[in-house]
């Protein structure tokens, strides 16, 4: 099934909100008319869909310009402690969808000089670096939930900015004080669409799997991504995060072509999930060209 | 040479400032008495040691809760940009120091209620943000370049606290409102040294390389890493950054057992780089107990 195709009309999305957030108008576009239930943190999302008080969810897992979104990740982590499944509890990736982000500076004045505050996302503080860094070298940096919520921000204060979607301006009627202020041009954030059931392989999918490894094994690595190539498996990406197990014990995440449900990989999985420790499956995903 | 053994009396140390923040601690414990030249930001460490107007420089490369310091790998990969050469312009890194981190809310007034605002680096409200759900949810968190310019901005507001080292507490002249902050006891960050020579091979070193990839050759990825196992090399950790030189173009780092100029290492690097493109070699460093 194509991500942009609307799955029911009466399905419900859990996203990272207000609306006029990224994550708002990438759920609108995968899910067209559907009940939107916007959540305080990315955290939220996945707990609104894990407590089955939403269908799906949306979370943005990485951004091409400022990388992996850590609180993502974290999360992910999180649901492994006391989950010796192998799949994660009451939730699964269903497929990706990336939206061209562009960033903007939103204000009631249109006066740089005046501007004290720039609020935002901290992932949308990142991706802005540069221009703050030329333009607004002396404005504080002041990071906030979502950049909706930056917006609203600027709107209770003649002295500060908001960097948000340019939807932000209409909704919080606001100025665009600058257009289009991200550090790189075609600035695209991947999201992944969370459900409780994984959907059928195509023929171009991707599989996102995390483990952690034995540290008293020297070559545990090596010897677990070995057997990706024994199984002629194209990796990806590997990112690493602590797993809080303990000092320098990481939890990888590795992704991979290929779907969970295909037989290819079932047999790859079943010689590396003895490799490895925590091993989980996040679900699989239809790549797309952007 | 051990690295908390003092190098030169006069040797200049660059490092995050200023005085009081964890990277100034980390460097008195590596260089004892020596010049400190305190920088405003991660970058400017690493630009003051590659333009000689320091010997050494000290860079936070990842804690153990929070993961791999972000600014310090993002300024690694800019070095790689134009230039050709398999190791970075002016310098390389030469030891790392682990230090065990300590993070106090530090401020004028005792009392949690009276507090709305507060400082500290991003990484260090990332360590305690546990403890801050906890006891401060309603209070705005707000970023600064440094966990010693946290208890500064405590200092010039009753309302504001700071999250600092328990040092920052005499140097500013604050109280101790809660120690031992952090989400995780034996919160620990790991300093890489900075420095214009690698050091001599001991027989327990460790080595980080970044590297990107050809991503029209399926499985190149696979294929790298394949070859530090068929060198039998220990493989400690992979992690990913947006390359900035497209969509979805990562630089990968690599640490692994070993010192550059180890003959075994020396091999398996040689035919390493061919699989890889952008290959640099940042440096080798002792490992240690902590």
């Amino acid at each position: 099934m194509h991500p942009t195709k609307k799955i029911r009309q009466t399905d419900s999305v859990a996203f990272l909100g207000p609306k006029g957030t990224f994550s708002y108008e990438c759920a609108t576009q995968v899910f067209g008319d559907a009940e939107y239930v916007p959540c305080q943190s990315i955290a939220k999302v996945l707990e609104t869909v894990q407590t089955n008080k939403a269908d799906y969810g949306i979370v943005p897992f990485e951004n091409s310009t400022f990388g992996t979104v850590l609180q993502t990740l974290d999360f992910f982590v999180n649901t492994k402690h006391a989950n010796d499944s192998d799949q994660p509890h009451g939730f699964v990736i269903l497929d990706q969808h990336y939206l061209t982000v562009h960033h903007n500076l939103l204000g009631q004045d249109t006066e740089l000089d005046r501007i004290e505050r720039v609020y935002s996302h901290p992932e949308a503080l990142g991706q802005c670096s540069k221009w703050l860094d030329k333009h607004l070298p002396k404005a504080n940096r002041v990071p906030v939930g979502s950049t909706a919520q930056a917006a609203e921000k600027a709107k209770q204060d003649r002295t500060a900015a908001g960097i948000s979607s340019i939807a932000c301006a209409d909704i919080f009627g606001l100025h665009v004080i600058e257009k289009d202020i991200e550090n790189l041009a075609n600035n695209t954030t991947r999201f992944f669409v969370i459900g409780k059931k994984v959907r059928q392989p195509t023929k171009n999918d991707g599989t996102l799997v995390m483990f952690t490894l034995n540290h008293d094994q020297p070559g545990s690595l090596c010897d677990a991504l070995a057997i990706m190539k024994d199984h002629g498996i194209n990796l990806t990406k590997i990112d690493s995060r602590p797993s809080g197990k303990g000092l320098w014990h990481y939890m990888f995440f590795m992704q991979f072509d290929g779907h969970m449900n295909d037989d290819k990989v079932k047999l790859a999985m079943k010689s590396f999930k003895p490799k490895v420790l925590d091993f989980m499956i996040m679900g699989s995903y239809k790549k797309q060209l952007q």
